[in-house]
């Protein structure tokens, strides 16, 4: 069992069901499939055509009547927010930093992550069945997230850099760079074609060879990259040494 | 100007005018304000409901008939994929690697970050105009995020922790970076040369400027060392041009 399987997402009184069924892409999009609702305003949800890829998720949906029968069987229960830290009697961490300890305490037990409704958030009711808040860095200006974005924003903080990052991670940038001497071939190919079509000036071509290997080099060239470059230049070397015949 | 002002984001070919609005909101969330889109289906998009919040940005966005046209003044240009590294022909970044990459940019340049359409994503074509590409470390089996959500979730990857990147801006910006303008002059030039070299295979010209596209935004070059390149190109067309007469 993964540490997905002890996150519970709780929505309560979404208002409308297309949120939903966003907020169950998303969890499926990252992993988690425990999704809890409290009267949620319209039954329909389980159908929501915005759950795409989450059909099987939106089946096993949990309905709770009160916050408190949501969260009953969990070590921890962190309500979202939109607000200030001033406006609340709650403490309210970053979901940088809430994110990482939601992750330690999914170690060990079951965490309940909690968004209210789209109108209102989540009702003081609500928020005195949490331990702490935790709010998503938006601007002061523009805090408040469309629902299903705020879900998606939160379960990806508590997805990224998980093992499986860190392995694609070393699997991805490995393109193998150009040798030393990939990348002198290039430019003796480079710096011949320059002095085929007469770009170099009679008595500057130790300075212009130079000049043509620094640039090469600051290209960051993969090895593949290098050759195939060496390879059209070998030929346009060609073409340009036979219009002087 | 922060760091923000220099982030544009480009919905290319977007489909259904709800998801403009949620990017709309989305970024206006996390700071952001540039918005481009390329041949949207519904040009309704502007009183789009869901833009809750963002209805002045969503009033400034500019429409563009190519993903060339919206990238034309960026820096650099990165395209999100919900495909995997092995299907691609571009090196592909997971978004905690690739956000530490484009905030480092933004300090320095105009970078754009590029979003398909909800049905396909970005097109080859699309594709070939960017220097890398980003994925969103969804799961294999449900890799594919809703338009709004993947912009709401990139954004916040960007706006997470900023404090770190002010930092990095402090530390200063080195050479200028290439425009996309200028790499695309520097890829006609190079494809004009290898046509006239023989290099490109009749019929197979529109796959070999992709390759020779993405081959130059794989180079990482700066903008005084492309409008070299591209000028030497230049020289070297007209000598290939002088042998066929």
């Amino acid at each position: 069992m993964g540490l997905e399987d002890n996150l519970v997402v709780v929505l309560a009184a979404a208002r409308n069901p297309l949120n939903i069924g966003a907020a169950a892409r998303a969890m499926s999009n990252f992993g988690f499939s425990k999704l809890r609702v409290v009267t949620p305003y319209d039954p329909s949800y389980r159908e929501a055509r915005s759950a795409i890829g989450a059909a099987e998720l939106l089946k096993n949906v949990e309905e709770f009547s009160s916050v408190a029968g949501a969260v009953a069987d969990c070590h921890l229960a962190v309500g979202t927010t939109a607000v200030g830290p001033r406006e609340l009697l709650h403490r309210v961490e970053r979901l940088e930093q809430g994110g990482a300890l939601i992750r330690k305490q999914l170690t060990s037990g079951r965490v309940a992550l909690l968004f209210g409704s789209e109108k209102r958030g989540l009702s003081n009711e609500d928020l005195s069945h949490c331990h702490w808040l935790m709010r998503i860095p938006t601007l002061e200006s523009h805090r408040s997230m469309n629902l299903g974005q705020a879900v998606a924003v939160c379960l990806y903080e508590l997805a990224r850099n998980s093992e499986a990052a860190l392995e694609t991670a070393a699997r991805g940038s490995q393109r193998e760079a150009a040798t030393a001497n990939d990348l002198e071939r290039m430019t003796q190919g480079l710096f011949a074609v320059m002095s085929a079509s007469g770009y170099v000036n009679p008595g500057a071509e130790t300075a212009a060879l130079e000049k043509t290997r620094r640039l090469i080099h600051r290209m960051a060239l993969t090895s593949e990259d290098a050759q195939n470059l060496t390879g059209i230049l070998a030929k346009v070397r060609l073409g340009l040494e036979r219009a002087k015949e």
